[in-house]
């Protein structure tokens, strides 16, 4: 209820009428916007007793606006503000309102314009391909809710500290010790609402406008865009079937300033090659050369199909240059956002600090809850369940698109993560096969990948870790059908 | 498990035998740090599978290096590093480990080193006063488990929109116009982690180094790190019993140009003080006359105890110009971080642009179940309760210290709010107060307001709303046993 005592003013030695001062100032405030069309009114004896006047004065006050329209009353349901009033309600922040702030970043922004950063379903929407998401069915949410109900919300609140729960930061630092051989301890290892959030600090506090930032092209595109925002100037090198070049980024160390080096070396964004062996090796000892800064997304490393995994760059010797950057929604699913960086104490002391201006209080109710998966075991038991169906998933969608599409994209079969980076034949083009297959009921919900800037041929990410069986069927017809010769 | 295929490397041509080949490979694996002291090893079957050797091999090496003390066996328990290795793990991210990259803002962010932004509990603190915030344990938890029980991962995963949930957003609109008279619809609406990201993100958007920040003195003091992190430089006015100097505002803006002011017109952080009727009134006309962009930080608009509460500033004519942030954290306790920023459609479409970068995805789980909260009624029921409870907490703390510590502190008792501000007496020093009651098993856990720049006398801010009588009795008690004369 609004503030009505505040907002009605009663004058007691005017001549004018107690109700009709109510009623002109209840219509003031419909004409100012503040009771809006349709919004409810308190009763006559609620709104009586916050301005202290007797029931009767406030019904006169309703009864005389609902002879002019304004209002209305409804059996049961009390007094409504009128919906079809006939005065034009002004709009604070209307459309055509422009705030006298503007963003001063519009311009770094508008370069992502271009990207469908989200696409509403279509009303025939059948099955959405997204850009590698996994299955949120499978996640063990019940296991999840039976631990929830045992929490109280003290015992959260309690085991609060600046950077979280820190059970979760101790369970957190031995997984990640255990599956990734890192040899960390809780001081290295910072907590965030998801791999996002420790890209954004981590940048955040190297870059400086003008600085030059290495990435691969193409890359994951919500980091450069990121990068840019800061005012990086982005330098790039090829990305091929064994990963980023690393005998390019040899080339433009020798000649720039390189301010810091992007990479994810396991399944990259957006074409899931994995950076080889020898490039490892090398790329570790340009490390040590340059002493180059690194940030190393490693996304989702629990998800490995074919081959034993590598271990993190950052498991190898690089003198603590190498800022490694994971996530636990890829375990999770989307909708538990848990996300880590994990780098020196002293370069963590600052980022600890930005992200206490950004978000003040982590979710200290879900790590505690997942600490307790992690520790039962139950997290592991789901990665590996998990793994066994994805990689199942991989190789159906990859069998199917190899015989069914084969005239139409090209792909490499990934050694893990979630979707397939589709190359389309230059007989086909993207824009064209991507409306054909949304007409059949096939939508792709991620960014797509155009021939331009940065690809010499037209791409896509096909999730196939969301979708079973009959939905990668589905898919691969559409796509089928949407490609067929005339 | 670490990926043991990869990291141990068998040569079958060497005359070396293959057992002492993997237990060499697993001292370098201990001595590199990537299998740490106490780390559990997997069992001789399962690294034979792994590897593809016979078991009996795996025991040979295990055998050797239970000799030499790198590993041992116990009972039931398997294998495991040994707790006690005679060498030194080297640590990549160890402290004296320095990063090349180095946060460029550390000079910045040592403005807030004095800030005790977390104190530990120490093992005799029986009562903790908190800055101002809510009583956890009053929230219906129960309601919220009933509701999350209900909810399916696809459903809330299906919600998802880049901005949250639409049913969240379509219910808080309704919410904040029926509550703060704001005629507002769902496009002039971003929903954040907390009022804190909301701070962060409009400030990012408008704030350039060199910029010139209005603020009073004192101010919300990680509001007040945001700016300087921005480059920008704080100009301030002074704060009275008013509220903020509404006089000195116009003077700073004849003589300057402001490129942003922001000001918390209820329940001033730190002072609690809730700005005037007249001072509101002119100051919409400075914001119209002046064209200034204005941040409205109204994080607790929903606790105003003794008087008929105003409307937000957001409310008034303002064509725009003010950013209105707030926080639905302050009702449902610090485990649920809901906070939200109100402006222009093409404001809030950059906003929105940024939060992305930092923040990809919020979590839809618990704005779909607090819409429910919010819809049922629920929400605002469990408002009026806590109002009620907080409001007898406010007039018990502030009756208790008016006649225990009349001496010792002076304070005006706040229209709202969680706190009260805590004067000292010059003859009190706060830091001496602070050691002798944590001596007692008193704590205070918010930031200290100590004599200084900002402030003429010793404060600090008594968070009265999550302490029940008893608590708030100890508390009085033991300020009063840390200010006893000898």
């Amino acid at each position: 209820m609004l503030p009505f005592k505040t907002l009605i003013k009663i004058d007691r030695s005017s001549t004018e009428a107690v109700f009709k001062q109510i009623a002109s100032e209840l219509v003031l405030l419909i004409q100012k916007g503040m009771l809006s069309p349709g919004m409810e009114l308190p009763s006559a004896r609620v709104l009586a007793t916050v301005l202290g006047v007797h029931r009767k004065t406030i019904m006169a006050a309703y009864n005389d606006l609902i002879a002019e329209d304004w209002i209305i009353s409804q059996e049961r349901k009390g007094y409504r503000v009128s919906e079809s009033l006939p005065i034009l309600k002004p709009r604070t922040y209307g459309n055509k309102v422009r705030s006298s702030y503007t963003a001063k970043s519009q311009i770094l922004f508008d370069k992502l314009e271009h990207v469908p950063l989200l696409t509403k379903a279509s009303s025939n929407c059948k099955v959405t391909i997204n850009d590698g998401f996994p299955d949120v069915n499978i996640f063990p949410f019940n296991e999840y809710k039976r631990l929830l109900s045992q929490q109280t919300l003290k015992k959260a609140s309690r085991s609060w500290n600046l950077d979280g729960s820190q059970f979760f930061k101790k369970v957190l630092t031995s997984f990640l010790n255990e599956t990734r051989g890192l040899n960390i301890e809780d001081e290295n290892l910072m907590v965030t609402r998801g791999a996002q959030m420790a890209i954004y600090i981590a940048s955040s506090l190297i870059i400086k406008p003008g600085d030059k930032v290495l990435v691969t092209a193409p890359s994951y595109f919500l980091a450069n865009a990121i990068f840019r925002q800061l005012g990086a100037q982005l330098i790039t090198v090829p990305v091929d079937n064994d990963g980023a070049d690393v005998d390019a980024i040899e080339d433009v160390l020798v000649n720039n300033h390189i301010k810091l080096l992007y990479i994810i070396p396991h399944h990259h964004h957006p074409t899931t090659v994995t950076l080889s062996s020898a490039r490892r090796a090398k790329l570790l000892e340009l490390i040590k050369r340059h002493k180059l800064s690194v940030i190393e997304d490693d996304y989702d490393y629990d998800f490995q199909y074919q081959y034993s995994p590598y271990v993190p760059l950052a498991s190898g010797a690089h003198h603590g240059r190498i800022i490694y950057i994971g996530s636990l929604t890829k375990v999770l699913g989307s909708n538990f956002r848990l996300g880590y960086m994990i780098s020196t104490p002293d370069f963590l002391h600052s980022a600890i600090k930005l992200k206490t201006l950004i978000d003040l209080r982590s979710d200290v109710l879900m790590e505690e809850i997942i600490a307790m998966l992690i520790q039962s075991g139950e997290f592991s038991r789901f990665i590996t369940k998990a793994n066994k169906l994805y990689g199942h998933r991989c190789n159906y969608a990859a069998d199917l698109i190899s015989a069914e599409l084969n005239h139409v994209v090209e792909f490499i079969k990934p050694q893990g993560g979630m979707a397939l980076w589709l190359k389309f034949n230059e007989n086909y083009q993207l824009a064209n096969v991507i409306n054909k297959s949304a007409a059949l009921g096939l939508q792709f919900s991620g960014r797509t990948y155009p021939k331009g800037q940065d690809l010499s041929y037209d791409a896509v990410r096909f999730g196939f870790a969301s979708l079973n069986e009959q939905e990668i069927d589905f898919a691969v017809d559409a796509l089928k059908r949407s490609t067929l010769r005339k």
